[in-house]
């Protein structure tokens, strides 16, 4: 029991295509909206077919001196060009690609996770703190 | 037996906060990435609050001339200041907002559906076709 | 705007694989856990293939004499013999077929919908009334 | 950057209510279905409030002698009698238990991987190997 944990994979996203990249676009205030970018494949991109796609990104904050992580969202890529003419020649696909907007009371670390259905997860993290 | 289908509401999101906006910014071409903004809440924001808010958006897309719908996205929103110190005192929110990007081969129409977690199913939906 | 719906298919489960079964296992009393039961492909098994699966079912209530739909939960099947090796090498797959526990207040309707990758969305509704 | 990985707690599930449970009911045999049955609370029961839930269990694979962890599945609980009379006072609720069904081709390890909406991730693995 307890023999094994998930292997959540880390590198750099500029060598390495499955790791998400966040930034923060535009100011980091205590309590007004952060736009927060994530995207997997921004340097390298992933492939994006039917058998091989990126399925997810879930994004995680741990608020300073607090003990919990906080799940703050999950963004999932559903279509991958399946079809019923058969795999990749379907009528659309999606980007492992998000902008979404979080409002943060303290500072601290997000973390994005990603899901490659064949690579398995990959995890990244980004310091954020409030600007005066 | 099928008594039942489920309740989605429909109304302008100008006037009722709950219908979700969407939105292409930018080029729309055959195969080429379409940058899709959805939210809820545009015009007149959206209680954020432990007790009601805003739980997802997921997004569709019905190609022209087929038979079956096409799911391209769930986006959750998972964090709305829940904490151990009681409702609303947490570290950490999401607003119901997201971009996201696609590529389409067909022209047709994307559908948002997004749930309050009090006052339920919302849908709302833009035709798309490629410019020339 | 507004110009289409979701096309949200309905059938006789005995007769079409992809319509949600939903069933109640034992009692259904107000305010005590009841047993529900959902699969898809029950008398005809769907495929389950890295090209051609079960993506998730959701389950949702309206309970009688309310207004707004209640989303209960969501399972999702992620793996479909997905593998470095090519498609349907892989190590492990789901199948569409999920036991749940839920608590009503109220009679009202269950409703089942769920997801085929290349076949779109389907719908089924079972009528809960509680025993005496 | 990378300053920070996801707090994600492991304990004895007798003692502690956030672990999730994970157990194989029947036969255990490669290429056949396996009975998975998840749960938060199977000693001591977790609170079940609006403000207090668990939101969310997620399964993953391991099989022995691959790389990469295999995402199985996701089971979302999503009412927790939420109401428009306010919080607590809805009609339907979610207890945070599955049972589902995998098709697994080599012996290895499950990870359950659960989340209280203000007591963060919380994980567990059950070590699987086929009968002759
Ligand atoms: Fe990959
Ligand atoms: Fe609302
Ligand atoms: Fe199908
Ligand atoms: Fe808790």
């Amino acid at each position: 029991m307890d023999s094994l944990k998930l292997i959540i994979q880390k590198d750099d996203w500029k060598k390495e295509k499955h790791v998400p990249v966040i930034e923060i676009k535009g100011p980091t205030k205590k309590g007004e909206p952060i736009d927060v970018y994530l995207c997997v494949g921004k340097e390298i991109p992933h492939p994006n077919t039917t058998e091989h796609h990126i399925r997810w990104i879930k994004l995680f904050f741990q608020p300073d001196g607090e003990k919990f992580t906080i799940h703050l969202g999950t963004y999932m890529f559903e279509a991958h060009a399946e079809s019923t003419e058969g795999p990749n020649k379907g009528s659309a696909k999606c980007e492992p690609y998000v902008y979404t907007r979080v409002i943060l009371e303290k500072p601290g670390s997000l973390t994005a996770l990603s899901y490659c259905n064949i690579h398995g997860l990959w995890e990244n993290s980004l310091r954020v703190d409030f600007e005066n």
